[in-house]
């Protein structure tokens, strides 16, 4: 059975991930590769109801627990809608955020025990694991700052994450860092500072540079 | 700190929980006991937009992970922004299904690990646990029969578990049964066939022999 490519993207808010998303599908497409690009939490008609429960600003009290069972049923309906359908017709899938930012946001943002997240990871994901996680890495206060400029200017509601205070964004960011030492041969840290542009001739290096490896 | 009771009501589609409780809360009013009754999935803002995608015959093709996480998502947020401020000020909580109903429903029914299942339990309900379950037991054909002409008179929506074929419910039945015998000092199972007034007798029946009890 031929399979497809399965790449993820992380970062916090503002580090550019939706942007260079579509700048590589778009640079893929144009090579002939079929490209499904689906983000978490959303993707699938669920996800999306979903999206707009956990990112909009006025479901304030969600507690920690509901709001990492949600990602993963979120994660589960993708998985099983999208993602493995397209990765067994030989697609490649880009994933704007998956379990890693579980890891973050829930475990080193919020506090909850890396063994749980883990445990809902190996349920609901099973084998399904990006073989290469692209980390936009930025500064919370740079990131942040970004990100509201930009809900500002559409007037989105999707602020719920982006009013947590910089604190909160310093534990998800140090903790995305983490991982990638953890998991040296799967995650590509990528600087997310500088010009669009800049940024894409990195994330195109560090990709060029793994499908040259054997 | 006085603690109030916290009792639930577990059995499948068209056993009459509901009818039950509504008796049963408003007996106990009657007596001048504050009494709260909840629902999952449901009983806060997020439960019920959760329960229009658990319950919409529409929502079909949620997988069985997908709808374990959203049940457990729900009662999250039902303990804390409702069972637990009710009974930390000594009011009667009834919950109309607790996490008895994911062991049933989608450990039985759907085959999910009970090991799973009771993990997620100790995360999302850590002490709350009713002290006492009815467990209102009916033959499926004849709760089914119930459970659609109901809805059919109501023209609801809430028909995704209705449309579950027998076996389904022959299982989840006798799941629920089976955590009957495995946990007698807290469930009382009633038999729910015949007239409203009668189940009603029944149930006043365990709850007033418990209540008796040192």
């Amino acid at each position: 059975m031929t399979r497809g490519r399965f790449v993820s993207f992380e970062g916090i808010e503002g580090s550019g991930k939706t942007t260079q998303i579509a700048r590589l599908a778009e640079r893929w497409r144009a090579e002939g590769v079929p490209v499904l690009v689906t983000r978490e939490p959303g993707g699938t008609a669920l996800g999306e109801s979903m999206r707009r429960m956990l990112l909009d600003s006025r479901t304030i009290d969600l507690t920690a627990e509901a709001e990492l069972l949600l990602f993963y049923a979120s994660r589960s309906q993708n998985i099983e809608e999208k993602i493995r359908p397209a990765v067994e017709r030989g697609d490649t899938v880009i994933c704007d955020r998956f379990f890693d930012a579980s890891f973050a946001y829930q475990g080193y943002g919020r506090g909850i025990e890396q063994a749980v997240i883990q445990r809902l990871t190996d349920l609901v994901c099973r084998e399904f694991r990006p073989e290469l996680t692209v980390l936009l890495d930025i500064d919370p206060a740079t990131g942040l700052e970004r990100a509201r400029r930009r809900n500002r200017a559409r007037a989105r509601e999707e602020g719920r994450f982006e009013s947590e205070d910089l604190g909160f964004y310093e534990r998800v960011r140090d903790g995305y860092l983490e991982l990638a030492r953890r998991d040296p041969a799967r995650f590509r840290v990528v600087p997310a500072l500088g010009a669009v542009e800049e940024v894409e001739v990195r994330v195109h290096g560090v990709l060029a540079a793994r499908a040259h490896q054997p």
